[in-house]
């Protein structure tokens, strides 16, 4: 049997995120290697591509494109920067992850759909990582199993030790609810069809413009209910949990775990004060499967109508967290493609 | 020292909880006997009675708090009859553990605030249990300690196995969610000033009639936030907890311990099946307690005012789950005897 | 039916185990009194006697013995003085709660056994509380109903904060082990027959003089071995944890519960710092069953036998300990009275 | 920079490990590939070659060694084949990654110590791999910092659902408490002098023949005591737990984590049935650490001389076990190489 050659990747944006991708890519992932690097900074997309062997650096992710050593894209550019990128993925019908969103609003989101059915094959997987993390892979294997019956509610925490400058109350909808829009289609394989955002009285460790903690609550296509705790500055670390509560049973992930420690008069144990440590794994996970279904000639994993669809919620979202108001989301008819 | 007699109670009411309440007394609480039994069901009373060393039986509360073996009055009748045993009691001037509901609805609550106010001094103390178990306990220290910050969100389950024949939705409010609202008001310290309830599409484990699970949200004065699930036919047990959120820090009571066990590929323990085991330590302490104030002139605990508070509550939760509407409490100014 | 009088206890020594009793009695317990208290130091007597209602302080035991107020004896005294007050207490015939050990040598002990036969039925009960707490109760629930099969091994954990000035490696046998040498013939229902004492380096943290911790083994005459890890200067806390190895499945008490809380990276709980909270129901429920079967005029709990048993097996302990060698323990046979 | 190419690793041995380890190479580790595989059965090499791009298929490991296109060896054939691949290794100069045990007794362990160190440096990894759970890397790195002062004891537990046919007494002690040995000496940095042996009256469950379970005791040049319950016929699962006791605190790792469900009465979770789901990132993890280190051109991990020490203390506890006496060992003196 002849020895099929790593699997080329084009790793865009050079970022936080895209750098640990090359490091992924290059040290951790099995059957893929990273072929090029493009940033709009020539200097950073030099260096990153200086660590990596046999690695070319670009300004372009059309050049990149056009390289032969270029087999499949990583795009993990700024989110506004991803729909021009994902139409000249397309243009080259190149198979692509793209770190989420896969684009900023449901208007670009849509427009890449379109392309998409145009090109007649799926070709993109979005980031969506927690579908790959073991915790969150059990509960979604106990849940279709039926095994206590249909799902009714979801109870989720998602916390932050503090934030970045800048960080907006729209961003907490958008960067970090948003993954619970995507467990919550995923694990419950239905829709949402409103959202409805609580404001607590702020905490005084937030900054002074930021509404935080809030509890955001949406319901879905099938009937269920899901509460979303999203608190990006409650000072003790990173915490992600879900509560799925079915008709005779619930399951739940994301308790603490790993080593127990007594000492001064208390037991416990640690906890994560970023996602990096939580989520590596699903990381790692997410990026092999992509690269072994993508060696395969196959696409899996979170589509285009996925990131369109989180895209629509999470508009819904700032808009029922700015208004106080129950607000229904609209989707538009789910294309035979993404069936 | 002279040797203090034993406390006198007349237990009123001789269901399930009155009963429980006589064996209480008569066999586990210190500085208290059982001196009456009042039921309208004379030979149940008698019956009752005979059980106890030294116990009358009646079939009017009237006719037991006229006896001067009586010394203070233990009240588990039916909610609709609590109103004319509480104001025959301050006709008595009699201390007080009422049951709850301190009335089913706040208007008569209101008639019974009027009246221990005229009688000038606290006699009622209601029987919010919760406040007397060991972990709602040191949930309320550790956010009275004000180690973590102010209180911004609660997350509470209340779950049940199931549910008896003719348990309707509005049941869900006015039995099981008002410990919620008590739990809520004491462990803030703030009124409930808005409900709002969610119902996901029903468990087919419950009653065709009954809404089971809802999502309930309370909104306080001081602005926190509140969610309760309450699930009253779960299947798999009974079942409180609570979470709050802090500025800096979380605290949860009530999760699984006890035994555990390995066997059979997996690992864990058993749920209780009602709330008799999960919460018999708080009834006996409850108990005690009010014994042991009674015994030295003092009324502690949760008020009139907090049964008051609660049935204001309920009416809204009720209307709200009706309606699907956010609907907002309204108080009366609270009277000085409960400041 | 007539109303049967409290039963009257004389708590003989009131030194911190003896005074909370006097308060238990006093307090908490339901159906007893405190009738008299006794101590050597008439001083201390009679100001244990101030703090309670209708009773009297007296020096002698014999004294106490001998008042028509006195139904039944707690002593807790120290252990050399138990032997004489027990053999007293035969002499007027009275029940006795006597805290452990029962005597601090077999021989002693082996006299009161006979001292007990001569009087022709039982009137002892020996203070092994942890029979009465909650987690070892259902420990021993587990085993009983064999659901796991036959108890191969038990592995225990006993571990104090510190230890006061003057405690003695032997103390670590004759005061903490005796407890898990109490647990194990109970749990297991079968003799200790050999003992043998491992002992690392001690912790720095402990007195020059002591050997701590320890690693102590038992084997059993139904052919189960049994760990305890003593260590009496931990610095963290008490804790207390037995984990029993079935032929189909283990079961486990003692593990951290409580209050759970995230804060500054860590999530956890605190540890008690002694024993009091630990097991401060099991002392309740402890004297409790002991004055409701008395007042029933039976017997139960731990008999002078379990003394008998454990003094000679924290001998043989002693020994171990002292020469590094395996020690097997000789009991006489067990007499018909305690079969 | 140039393109490094990929580890040629020949895999010597294709039974269950070495089936799995080609799976590792071929599919999940990064930097590296299955250049060879070797086996005696001819027909058996070449069907596990077929499933692999571009590898080769042997029946001796020599044949294998001599290929241009390997680079490193792991070695995964049995035990007794070991020491004639580790010397042909030394040879060929060739890097080795050596299942455990590194030779089946210490006499051929010294033999394959002193090749390499004719050799003049280390080529040996021994395949140790709960050195690289995350679980014990976490409590090594806290014994490490030496937060709780000197580690005094460990408590382990090392638990089978069951075991093959042919299992006996003595692979107890050399296929499994093995890892306990080396655990116990890379968590501790200390050897182990001692060994004693205690047979509980053995599970009904086990086969006629076994002695299961057994306490395992260790005693270290440090001074440390060591408890192991292996029990390799526990019936519900693989269970893997060590608890390290210091000065002034202690750490537990492999306690049950994952999914927490509520169902039927009973909270909790699954136990792995065997050690491929419990301990799989740890095996990743350490060929994939092997992988790097070798491209680095370094040797890191488990020596010949830990290998060589494992099998001097197995040989210790198989005599301990058979006469059920204290059994001491001797070592050679640390030949500089490992020191």
């Amino acid at each position: 049997m002849p020895q099929q050659p790593p699997l080329g990747v084009a790793v865009i944006g050079t970022g936080r995120m895209g750098a640990d991708h090359v490091r992924r890519i290059d040290e951790v992932i099995h059957g893929a290697r990273v072929a090029a690097v493009v940033d709009v900074d020539a200097e950073r997309a030099k260096a990153v591509a200086g660590r990596v062997e046999g690695c070319a650096a670009y300004t372009e992710p059309a050049a990149a494109m056009a390289s032969s050593d270029v087999d499949a894209l990583l795009i993990a550019s700024p989110g506004p920067a991803h729909e021009a990128a994902l139409l000249q993925a397309f243009a080259h019908d190149l198979p692509v992850l793209c770190e989420k969103p896969l684009t900023p609003d449901p208007a670009a989101a849509l427009r890449v759909l379109e392309a998409e059915q145009r090109l007649g094959h799926r070709r993109v997987q979005v980031g969506f990582m927690r579908r790959y993390d073991a915790g969150f892979m059990r509960l979604k294997s106990v849940l279709d199993a039926g095994e206590f019956g249909r799902p009714l509610m979801l109870h989720c925490q998602h916390r932050n030790a503090s934030t970045p400058p800048g960080f907006t109350s729209q961003m907490m909808i958008n960067d970090s609810v948003v993954h619970e829009i995507d467990t919550t289609r995923w694990l419950l394989d239905q829709e949402i069809t409103a959202v409805t955002v609580l404001r607590p009285a702020p905490s005084t460790a937030a900054p002074a413009h930021l509404s935080d903690p809030q509890l955001v609550l949406f319901e879905t296509s099938g009937g269920a209910v899901v509460d979303v705790e999203i608190f990006v500055n409650c000072g003790f670390g990173y915490q992600v949990r879900c509560e799925a509560v079915c008709e005779s049973g619930s399951a739940r992930t994301g308790e603490e775990a790993g080593l127990v420690t007594h000492s001064a008069g208390r037991w416990g144990g640690t906890i994560p004060q970023d996602f990096v440590p939580r989520f590596a794994e699903a990381y790692d996970r997410q990026v092999q499967r992509w690269v072994d279904a993508t060696r395969r000639g196959t696409v899996e994993g979170p589509s285009s109508w996925d990131g369109y669809a989180a895209a629509a919620v999470c508009e819904a979202g700032v808009t029922a967290q700015a208004t106080g108001r129950r607000t229904t989301t609209e989707l538009v008819e789910r294309p035979a493609l993404y069936a």
